[in-house]
């Protein structure tokens, strides 16, 4: 009984822990709505290519492109955007799993930002990012053909919850097995039309259609 | 101040939530050494090969070997293991990104373990899986040549927590940007002496290495 007890408080914490952070979450995005900052969540799993499909994004994009980069430890990523003169700023959460707003709201006010488009790194995981609004226009998940084709059947809130989808490293395809009718159809079936973009970080394959989607988002959701 | 004291009321509860699995998992890691049934938690991302590397183990061990699978949804993997003939119990958390010794205490008391061992496959989490005990006797890390060098300095706690770490798809080294100098540092400023074993679930190189290793362990925690 006692058991029983506390998850019903513990239940009650963590709607209200959800609850502040969706009401912080409005604000954040109505504020970079006027500052006319089309702002892109981006999620997926360690090592699937995040930094290294913000990019050659930003490279493409026809305005200023802000970085908020979140990692657990490190500011590697960090270095790298610095390195080619992109503003960012690094969040480490030192432990938790993923970003919220207050993070956001911080990082966003060290930000000087200006009309254009701000890209947030989210942490490396393909569960606990999909249960939080940051503030962000749209979410991009991004998705490997090394991470196995069975990946909306096991992480459904993700791929259900995504606005746009990179299938990463499409480079490896010839030397792994993927099952493209497997993925999609898994796709289709949480997320009848989100457009998927086949991408290679290490070819640049793909960003230009990704790309040409951003901006024609941006136009739709920031009024000229 | 009102977010203040909630926030104070949530570090108690996810204390209580912590104590509570620590105090289960000491009581389950004691009846599964009992029973002479070496466990161990197979933590690593999505799509690391997980199933793919606990197969190639199963099929290597001198005893009878149990699986309990987690997954937020689906049971792809346990089909996987059942057309092989091996005893296996799914978990599905519903969303839960970790697995907690409650849900392992349910699908051991499904299982008529006998002495063999028992493969724990985590949720696919770099993150949250590391800060749970589950009862196991070891943790075994499963990172990959395909998620890159940086894994250790980014997702440092599992790393430091592994007894034992396969670095998997090794067959694919030729194809990526893969720096295992950098690697093998941050591994070793974590965590100094586990051992590390380059494996590849499609071509089955360095799993006999990894289960020699897996059978030394046993011996020295199980007592005959």
């Amino acid at each position: 009984m006692k058991g029983m007890k506390v998850m019903a408080q513990e239940v009650e914490v963590m709607e209200s822990v959800y609850a502040r952070n969706e009401q912080m979450a409005v604000q954040l995005n109505r504020a970079l709505t006027q500052k006319r900052v089309f702002t892109i969540n981006v999620m997926g799993a360690p090592g699937v290519g995040k930094t290294s499909s913000i990019i050659p994004m930003v490279k493409r994009l026809p305005e200023v492109s802000f970085v908020i980069e979140g990692d657990i430890e490190s500011d590697i990523d960090t270095k790298k955007m610095e390195e080619l003169g992109i503003r960012t700023v690094q969040i480490n959460t030192g432990g938790a799993c993923h970003l919220d707003s207050p993070f956001i709201a911080d990082a966003v006010s060290e930000l000087a930002l200006e009309k254009g488009y701000l890209f947030i790194e989210n942490i490396g995981n393909l569960v606990c990012p999909a249960e939080f609004e940051i503030g962000e226009h749209v979410k991009m998940l991004i998705s490997t053909v090394t991470e196995g084709s069975d990946k909306p059947y096991k992480y459904p809130l993700a791929f259900e919850k995504a606005d746009i989808i990179l299938l990463n490293k499409c480079d490896l395809l010839d030397y792994v097995d993927f099952d493209l009718k497997f993925f999609m159809d898994g796709v289709r079936k949480l997320n009848p039309s989100v457009p998927v973009f086949e991408t290679s970080g290490k070819t640049g394959v793909g960003y230009d259609e990704a790309v040409a989607w951003i901006v024609q988002k941006a136009k739709s959701v920031i009024k000229e």
